[in-house]
């Protein structure tokens, strides 16, 4: 084989297609398909990950990336494709075969054992897979190579460039605000009450609002579709064919509503990264941090903002059944944006929910580090919640137990939660400079802001590292002090304290 | 590689998965995608299909080929399985894949020029194209190898077994009986109307009824869905998820019912295939003949008898609107079973449907003998239509640019058509003799011929060639008589001749 730019670009092409059809697999395996089908879905969808994970550390993959670099020294899009396979070559070649397909069956049981030990409220049961676990990770870490911290090497997968001494002083200063924030909520008199917004409100009227939301927001229906299932996600098929999902309990509008802009938000920006990228590794977000920062910007800064509901509650309450006619528009906002902390993660408010995080990301630090044992992580996880949110789980269930992610194998994941959350706040500040935001959400425009983001976030793909986002954007780095000011100002209107 | 057993097993899992996820992504490319989804969706299809070729004629699947047989003499289904594959190798690797592609290349352009010069009306556009085709097809046929007849290479790929020499006389006695009766009913003083059945019929209820009589054919919910498409098919993706699809039409709610019916048929076959052979190339239909006898024998067999309605109408009426409320049952079975000589193929009877496929069967194997020549298709096309259903187009469009097979490159693939209909015809006289199948359909029990099928059908997938299924059930080999007796009882009951 001779080793081209050109053999290069069909190779990612057959790499991207071999993607397309794994994604929509799993699409289909978690909307459509017929139960009895799911078995050898499954093994279908291992069959085609091992060949892509082939191709991904294949000898004509190594060959591709030590030859190839000289000839694209002027190419930044060339380099940077090649960078982002190198990444993935180390990653998936330095670990031995035997020892990750031991981790995926440890990983596949734990989870089975997780379900079971979280219904059982029986932390022991899951606590020897836990072990193996993080020592696979530890090890992982070793092969993969770090900077100071084990803990940067797991870090990597998911924010690319993101280290410990960034995030560290990152995350106390945020928990600090964010405690102090919560205090004063709780002493303040102002009584926000959710419970008026739990009125029967039928799924096709969720639905029909959902989908006008999602038509304003400008996400491109002929580039997607809308679909129910019992975990709401949204995924990259191709980029004309990018799909979200939403929940509805016909209790709590809230699930299907905010479910459906912070999917609409995952989903715009995988329909505006540059088409020039299309069957390359290029064309995908470029980190979860950053991923979540365009979910959250919509669901947050936009879709609980006081301008949003003043524009949308008109069109609101034309899908809402009658218990609805009779709320405030001021209650209405107020209600949506109670803070109350509380166990579960998933159900926590805007302002709580990075504490949650931060609590996970301490203890699986600490955990990949070695200074926690596993068997000391109930107690450790019920100090902290103590600590930070005022409130400690008196059940493994509503503590430890209730993520799946340790189970699945994963750490250094839960952090890029939060740091959705602080870019969010970063974008939201920058494009303030630029945009009078809620006038145009308020004149129903929202054209703006998704140009905005296309234009600085989107349409790089891959072609950035998430820090070098935020940095050509703002001017500066990962900085939580637009979170904490932006939650400061909105919740002072909300609860009013001095 | 060291060439065993369990190494072919798990090649051809491979081959199946990757098969498993193209039929996902064709399925969905006609029932979910968004619109611009489309063309890079036809790329990745493109690439899949380019991959799975590539593995069934590899030196890999060669040394497999050649080395396995003596290992397997005494396993029946492995033996089937190399045969299935050498089938399979030696169609795909004796094209030369410069021509190969060149002809996928016309192909894909013709089909295009077929609907512009179908809209035009202008078969001129189309016929040099067709003169290439027909070359190409002349031209696989000599690298595959036939015995006697050119046409019988092509007819193979479709109807693993049968020839010409067979077919000729059966289309021969089969037209002649069919053109009888079709003059028998043109001269008989009944009146049929069907057009007392074009009221508006809602959708919904269209697809409800059709749910109900799928759930009662034994169609299983928990291995396949219904779906809404403009061209209605089946498709197995696995054996537990087995898809069927099909069109409403308000005004006509027979295209969605019977098409249903139809599809249904299809499915019950994938559905049923013996688990043994799950992710194997003989988990599929032996032939496209006997996966129509299947679609046929319930769509008209079951779906168009009187014992049908008898037990069906009442449930019919309650999703039907007002104005069907008063058309006697008698009535409605005339009226579905209307037959009348029309232009169009795929909106003809049950009666006449087989000589419209004769049409084209005996114009299709003259072009690839040589004996007619491509610009005096039209011409040979309405002297045919004259004579077997004493109708003449008028029109290019209502006659010989009506279907795509010949501008996609098949040919053979049209007497498959016809093919099913004498065999369910043969099934079910079969089927007759230890089943009470109109007794049965009256008490609304259709497990029983569903058994049936499963039995001596179904389960089989491709370990029996077609013709081995007919005469182990029959008897005997393929005949026309048990169709032209059965279509003859029927008729005269609705048309009353003497």
């Amino acid at each position: 084989m001779t080793v081209t730019v050109q053999s290069f670009k069909d190779y990612l092409k057959k790499i991207k297609s071999y993607e397309e059809a794994l994604n929509l697999m799993a699409w289909d395996l978690r909307t459509m398909i017929p139960k009895k089908g799911m078995d050898q879905r499954s093994e279908v969808i291992g069959q085609l990950s091992e060949t892509i994970h082939t191709l991904k550390t294949s000898e004509e993959m190594k060959r591709f990336l030590d030859e190839l670099p000289a000839e694209v020294e002027s190419d930044p899009v060339m380099k940077q494709m090649l960078n982002v396979c190198q990444k993935d070559y180390d990653r998936d070649s330095k670990i031995p075969t035997a020892e990750y397909t031991a981790f995926v069956t440890l990983r596949s049981k734990a989870e089975t054992v997780w379900q079971d030990a979280r219904e059982k409220n029986d932390f022991s049961m899951l606590a020897p897979y836990l072990e193996q676990l993080v020592e696979y990770n530890q090890r992982f870490s070793e092969y993969w190579g770090y900077k100071d911290n084990r803990y940067n090497g797991l870090l990597d997968q998911y924010e690319p460039g993101l280290t410990t001494d960034v995030l560290d002083p990152v995350f106390d200063e945020l928990k600090q605000a964010l405690s102090t924030l919560v205090k004063k909520i709780q002493q303040s008199d102002v009584e926000v009450d959710s419970s008026q917004l739990l009125h029967y409100f039928p799924k096709d009227k969720q639905q029909a609002f959902s989908l006008s939301v999602l038509d304003k927001m400008g996400y491109d229906f002929d580039a997607g579709r809308l679909d129910e299932t019992i975990h709401p996600f949204a995924i990259g098929i191709n980029q004309g064919d990018v799909r979200v999902t939403t929940r509805y309990d016909e209790h709590d509008f809230r699930t299907a509503i905010f479910g459906t802009i912070h999917e609409g938000g995952h989903a715009l920006y995988e329909q505006n990264i540059d088409s020039e990228f299309a069957l390359t590794p290029l064309a995908e977000g470029t980190s979860m941090g950053i991923h979540e920062s365009q979910s959250l910007f919509w669901e947050n800064f936009i879709g609980r903002s006081e301008a949003f509901w003043k524009s949308q509650y008109r069109s609101f309450l034309s899908f809402a059944p009658e218990a609805f006619q009779t709320i405030e528009l001021s209650d209405f906002y107020r209600a949506i944006n109670e803070v109350k902390p509380s166990y579960i993660r998933i159900e926590a408010d805007e302002l709580t929910y990075s504490l949650h995080i931060i609590i996970r990301y301490e203890l699986e630090k600490a955990l990949i580090e070695g200074s926690l044992k596993v068997k000391d992580l109930p107690e450790a996880w019920n100090d902290k919640m103590e600590s930070y949110l005022g409130i400690r789980p008196t059940t493994d269930r509503e503590g430890v137990l209730q993520d799946i992610h340790w189970a699945g194998g994963d750490f250094g994941y839960f952090p890029t939660y939060a740091l959705g959350y602080m870019y969010a706040a970063q974008l939201h500040e920058a494009m303030s400079k630029q945009i009078n935001i809620p006038m145009m959400i308020q004149t129903n425009d929202f054209e703006p802001m998704k140009e905005w983001l296309t234009e600085h976030v989107h349409r790089h793909g891959r072609m950035k590292e998430p820090l070098e986002i935020i940095n050509d954007v703002t001017g500066e780095g990962l900085n939580p002090n637009y979170l904490i000011n932006y939650l400061t100002e909105k919740y002072q209107v909300i609860y009013q304290w001095n």
